[in-house]
């Protein structure tokens, strides 16, 4: 396919987005989960009979678990500062995304999100508006916030509250990238601890990336991380500033690159294995010739939206053997949605206090595991949404994970986690199923 | 039915919500509203496509009333401080009461309720906490915070956003009672601008009531208002105090009582024509021998839950003609279920940024009329919540007042209004009606 034609594909989503956004007018809605058989009913939901629940709650605070909805409550915050790839357009520019992400929330993973889009950007009124709004919610999802406050925001948060709270741009998209990883390693034969990566670009995906390469094995030293002004290193000029303006890629560049290289992205990509770039849209940002500079067998997935850091023909033609992108129309897309429906499926089930990096290092061999049951193959190293199987999967290699680390509040066996989720997300889509048959969500004209 | 029985009554609600609260753990979920053919219609709801209707709100703010849910949504706010008639029982004890709410605003008003139970009891956090979570939604409702804040939060709140903020406990009881009196006083055939007033009690049902009895064409002068420490005037020793600690009740104090009565409740009931009492539970709260000392087709409302400052009969040996209470149990019940959902619909409806005063008093006509209509009686004043036809005729004049007000950002016709109110709920009943049906609601066992 052409570039052209490429650009006129990628326009067809936004043209029905356009027409379809406004004929629904939402993409959420609430409904009751509860039996209404008569308005009397009422007096069990509502005043007089809720002060019971209300009383059992005061005296023992667990029980909000087991009176609410809180155990399946997640809201999805947003300051609007960094939405898709459109940048700090403001909270309520940002309502489609946020409506959309709890969208895929429930349809994927059964869980009931809600959109809280922030009218602040300053860092610690956003963690404050989280911490307030906490009592409602069993989980937090992070979304679309600029870095480097979103590592500060995540931090803080993870650290404080006693539910979890992820932000996917973080480690979402670390988990399904260390998927893809995984697999890629099988099919070429290397080991994770083995190879040298290069991460293209130091922002919220790339950072988290690495911190997690290293809990999953990956030798601090065998990492290349470059930014736009180079590759992180510890004598880079700025580092003084960076320390102050950002730690944590401060500590990224005084931890990694155990042979102390310096120099562009072309430089970066030398004779590594892996690379993983989640930076500038391209085409053109990774150069066919500086891809060429990779070791045999080399990996790459070139995550920038909407267009990859380098056209996958490009990447073939520059001896790249695995590849992959953040696009459904190319194979292996780096998919979120594969993500985080499943890891908050199994986090929730066990009412898990945070959702540790070791939790979602186990979503990324889930994942992996998934891809590979079906059979690996160049073009397929991670699932698809298709794969319904991978949401399961994670949640119950999430929720093993939280148990083993002391981290749920509930004790459950692999298979009553198993049938927990496929029965709530089996219902979710079931229940959208029938209203879309009965009429309640309409047909677009 | 003697206090036993009544009692003996009154607890079987409580016993059914222990018993199904834990049974379907949450009275509220959140489900697709927009079609999902296939997974690959996720391409319009979240990114590439829903960068489109994100850049289209960036460009016109009023369009996310368009694009998203926004237009429906009302978060339920409370910080726990007054919960129903347990007081103080803090955010995650309140989740069910809140959940309650959000049930009854979908049910009888077809909007989209969220509960944001706060983790903060300070007036400015709770002002701040909702100004920071605004964008996601149409409308605030807050609900059971304790006075005096409570004034000073929705007085704050209602200046400084542009969508409505209303407080159920002030407004809505306001709306509710003053439908009351105004169809009571049809029957015994006195003039609202003519009658003497006795409020017992000055909480947040009260203070209100008193404004928009004022605001409704009572005189001042004609309301004698009495907390706990005595009937309210000028020259009360506890003015100074009053004015730091509640400038609300203050300025009632200042504003009411013509002659300068002095006194306690008795004597604050004397020679009155209509007495609303919102004070503390009886029986006895209202002696007999007080009550019949009221001026001759007496007029009362003994709002206090669960038992109410007098019993119904008592009421009745003293001489009082038209009496109600705000238990479902005893005739003309005050409940506020019948107000907030279609005064909501109303309001969301045509965009309308505020709630005046103006527009509930024309609900509380609104509400009076639907009780004419099917012909009033001493034991029916004000409509139950099987009167459905209430909430269509609020929606219509609230909606209507608001775009007469120049408070609303749409402007629609009566028909307009009513056809609107009456298609979405309609919707959510039968909506709900076929989740019960097709088991996604199950019966209780």
């Amino acid at each position: 396919m052409s570039q052209e034609d490429l650009v006129k594909k990628a326009a067809i989503p936004g043209k029905e987005a356009l027409r379809l956004h406004p004929f629904y007018k939402g993409k959420i809605e609430i409904v009751p989960k509860c039996i209404i058989r008569n308005l009397d009913d009422f007096s069990i939901w509502y005043t007089p009979g809720v002060a019971e629940p209300c009383k059992k709650i005061k005296e023992n605070p667990e029980e909000v678990y087991e009176n609410t909805n809180k155990w399946n409550n997640v809201a999805v915050v947003s300051d609007g500062t960094r939405v898709l790839g459109l940048g700090d357009i403001g909270a309520e520019a940002s309502m489609p995304v946020m409506e959309g992400k709890a969208l895929l929330f429930k349809y994927l993973g059964g869980v009931d999100a809600f959109p809280i889009c922030l009218d602040t950007k300053d860092p610690e009124e956003v963690i404050q508006a989280v911490k307030w709004i906490k009592p409602s919610f069993g989980g937090i999802n992070l979304e679309d916030i600029s870095t480097p406050k979103c590592f500060y925001i995540l931090e803080r948060l993870r650290k404080e509250l006693d539910i979890p709270v992820w932000h996917d741009d973080q480690q979402g998209t670390a988990a399904i990238t260390l998927a893809g990883i995984i697999n890629s390693l099988k099919i070429v034969g290397k080991k994770l601890n083995e190879v040298l990566f290069s991460i293209i670009g130091a922002g919220a995906a790339n950072i988290c990336l690495i911190r997690t390469l290293i809990k999953a094995g990956v030798p601090p030293k065998n990492i290349i991380a470059v930014d736009s002004k180079g590759i992180l290193h510890p004598n880079r000029k700025d580092m003084d500033e960076m320390k102050k303006k950002n730690p944590y890629k401060y500590d990224v560049a005084m931890r990694t690159n155990g042979e102390g290289r310096e120099g562009d992205i072309s430089e970066a990509i030398r004779d590594t294995d892996v690379c993983i770039a989640a930076s500038k849209p391209g085409p053109g940002t990774i150069k066919k010739e500086w891809a060429a500079r990779m070791n045999n067998d080399a990996i790459m997935f070139a995550e920038a939206n909407p267009v990859p850091e380098i056209w996958p023909w490009e990447a073939k033609e520059a001896g790249i053997r695995i590849f992959g992108t953040g696009r459904s129309d190319f194979p292996n897309q780096v998919n979120n949605s594969i993500g985080f429906p499943g890891i908050f499926r199994g986090t929730l089930d066990v009412r898990a206090k945070t959702i540790s990096d070791e939790m979602h290092i186990a979503a990324a061999y889930a994942i992996a595991s998934v891809a590979e049951e079906k059979g690996l193959r160049e073009d397929y190293v991670v699932p698809t949404m298709e794969d319904y199987e991978v949401f399961i999967k994670e949640a119950v290699a999430v929720a093993t994970k939280a148990m083993e680390q002391g981290l749920a509040r509930l004790e459950l066996s692999k298979i009553e986690i198993e049938e927990r989720a496929r029965k709530i997300i089996d219902r979710a889509r079931a229940e959208t199923k029938c209203l879309i048959e009965k009429g309640f969500i309409r047909e677009p004209q």
